[in-house]
C-alpha cells in the first residue's frame, strides 16, 4: 500500500471489453453510457451511507443484470442451442469468503444467488441444475427462460453461427466469398461485450469483487467461462478487488484476477502496475480487460481490446466513465 | 530453477489428503498402497519410453479412476441425493491449454474427456449435460451411473449424513449424545480421503498436471469443487505443475495450484519453498496437501492433513510411496 495514501471508498464497474468499434452507433452506444453512470451513482451513493463493500458489488451487478445492455441477466447472449447459462460470481476480500452459480435458466439476479451460495451453504460454487434447485429453495425470483432471450440475442447468436464457419468451425465448408472477417467482425465485437462486474473498497477498507455474465454467443451448452473462476474472473482479498472481462478461456489461463493480487502480495508491485503487468504481459493482446480497486483507495482499469465500458468513482472526487482510450 | 540441477524426468503422484488415521486397517491400506505402487510404476515407465509429460498425467490419472479404492472413477464418493457427479481436470504447462469437466454421471474416464474438451473444443470447461453430451459426441466409455455406485459409498453417504448433524448442518435437531466428534472422525476421515492427482515433467522439461475426483461425500447436488478450477485444483506452466487434495473450498479460496507457480514466478522461490508456504501459510490446517514437479525435476509433497497418499519418482532414482509422516 503506498505510504502517504489516504484511505477512502473507490468503486470501479465494467460492461464489458472487446472488439468495440469507435463507429458504434449512438443508439447503442449512449444507452450503456447512461446505464453506467446510473449504476455508478447507485454504488457511490450506498458506499457514502456506509454500505459494505460486499453489499455495495452486489447491488450494482444486480442492476447491471437488469440492464438488457449488458450480456448478464435480462441480457444474457444464447448457447449454440439457443437457450440461456448464466453465471456470477461475488467475494469477499476480508475474510475470503466466497460464491459461485453456473448454469442458470431461470434466476432474475445470479449474483444474488452466488452469495447465497457463500452465506446459506457449505460449499462454494453450484451449477446447472443444483443450482437452479437451490434457487427454488431460497425462494428467489426466477422467470420463464423466454423472459432472458431478446431479439437482439436472437440475432446475435445467427451472426455468430455465421462467423463461426469462418473464424472456428473448421470442419465446415468454405464460407461464401461475401461472408470475409471484416465484414462479420463489427458483429462479432458487438457479441462480445458485455460481462458486467462491480469491485469496492469501504471506508473501512474491505474490499468486495463480483461479475455476473451470459458467457459467449453461441457457446457450446455446459461451456464454463471465466466469470465464476475464483482467481480468474474474480478474485479479492486484503490487497485488492479484481473483477475481468473478455474472452473466458484466455483469462482463465493466466488466472488474472488472483495474478493481480499476487503481484501485490509476493512482488509488491502497486494496484497499478500489478493490473498493467497482467493485461500487457500475461494474457494475448486483444482478449481481456479488468477493473481493481486497492485497500487504499486506487482504481485499475487496464485492458488490451479495442474498448472496454467502465466507470469509476473515488472518495477522493475522481469519477469517469468511458469506452475507449481518449 | 536452482543452478547445476541436472534436468531430468519426475512424476509425483496422490491419492488424497485428509484425517487418515493410522490405526486404518491393513485391508484398507494395503490395497492403495498397491495402487500408488501399481500407477507410479505405468507413470515411470511411460516417461523412460519418452512419452509426453500430457499423456503421462492422463495415463496415470486414468489408473488411479479405474482403481475403486480412490474417490473418483469407479470409486466416487456420493451426493447427498445419493448419485455420482464427478469431475476432472488437465493442464499442459508449456501451451497453458487446459481443459475441465465437471457434474459426469455415466463416464468411465473424466481425466479424458478434460483432454477433449481441450483438444477438440474452443472452450476449456463443460459441465452437467452439456459435458455428458460431449462425451456422447466423442464416443468416449460410458457406463450406467449404477457402475459407479459402491456399496462403501453408499455406507460413507449414511454415515457422512449422520455426522452432518455435529459438523455442518445446525438447522437439524441437537444429535444424541452418543454422536460424538471422536466417535464420528474415522469415518469423516475415510470420507475425505481419495481425490487423485498425477503432475509430471518429462525429459524434455514440459510440465503436466491432472487431477479427477468425485468430490465431497454428501455434497450438494451441484456442487463444484477445486479439481477443475484451473489455478486451485490443478495448474501447470514453465515452472511448475501442481495437483492438490483436500477440503475443496480451503483450496479455491487460497488458490492452491497458481500460488505455487506464483511464488516461484514473482518471488523466486523454490518448488519447494513454494509449495511449503502455500500449505502452511495459506491453507487452514487440516485441510490440503499437494504434489508438485518443476521444470528441473524437483518434486515437493507437502500436506497439513493427518496423512496424504502419495508416490513420487525421479531420474536420478528416487522413489517413494507412503501416507504418513515417519
Amino acid at each position: 500500500m503506498p505510504e502517504g495514501r489516504k484511505m477512502g471508498w473507490a468503486i470501479a464497474i465494467h460492461g464489458g471489453a472487446g472488439e468495440i468499434p469507435r463507429s458504434m452507433p449512438a443508439n447503442r452506444r449512449q444507452p450503456r453510457e447512461a446505464a453506467l453512470h446510473h449504476c455508478l451513482n447507485l454504488g457511490v451513493t450506498a458506499l457514502k451511507a456506509n454500505q459494505s463493500s460486499l453489499d455495495v458489488v452486489e447491488l450494482v451487478v444486480r442492476e447491471l443484470e437488469n440492464c438488457p445492455h449488458f450480456n448478464a441477466g435480462s441480457g444474457s447472449v444464447l448457447t449454440s442451442d439457443g437457450t440461456v447459462e448464466m453465471e456470477a460470481c461475488i467475494m469477499d476480500g476480508t475474510t475470503k469468503k466466497c460464491g459461485a452459480v453456473s448454469g442458470l435458466k431461470t434466476v432474475v439476479n445470479a449474483i444474488s444467488l452466488a452469495r447465497l451460495v457463500m452465506e446459506k451453504t457449505p460449499h462454494i460454487y453450484l451449477a446447472f441444475d443444483g443450482a437452479e434447485a437451490f434457487a427454488r429453495e431460497q425462494g428467489v425470483e426466477t422467470m420463464d427462460s423466454k423472459h432472458f432471450i431478446t431479439e437482439e440475442n436472437i440475432d446475435r447468436l445467427k451472426q455468430a453461427k455465421q462467423a463461426d464457419r469462418v473464424q472456428i468451425d473448421f470442419t465446415q465448408p468454405a464460407p461464401s466469398p461475401e461472408v470475409t472477417l471484416e465484414k462479420i467482425s463489427p458483429i462479432e465485437g458487438d457479441s462480445q461485450i458485455g460481462t458486467v462486474g462491480c469491485v469496492a473498497v469501504d471506508s473501512l477498507g474491505n474490499l468486495a469483487s463480483a461479475t455476473s455474465t451470459g458467457g459467449l454467443v453461441n457457446k457450446m451448452v455446459g461451456r464454463i467461462g471465466d466469470t465464476p473462476i475464483i482467481g480468474s474472473g474474480t478474485y479479492a482479498n486484503k490487497f485488492c478487488a479484481v473483477s475481468a472481462t473478455g474472452k473466458g478461456e484466455a483469462i482463465i489461463r493466466a488466472t488474472v484476477a488472483r495474478d493481480v493480487a499476487a503481484l501485490m502480495e509476493y512482488k509488491g508491485l502497486s494496484l497499478g502496475e500489478a493490473a498493467a503487468y497482467v493485461i500487457d504481459q500475461q494474457v494475448p493482446k486483444g482478449n481481456a480487460g479488468l477493473v481493481a480497486v486497492s485497500a487504499a483507495g486506487e482504481v485499475a482499469m487496464p485492458y488490451n481490446t479495442a474498448g472496454m465500458f467502465r466507470a469509476c468513482a473515488t472518495e477522493d472526487g475522481c469519477s469517469e466513465v468511458a469506452i475507449w482510450k481518449d
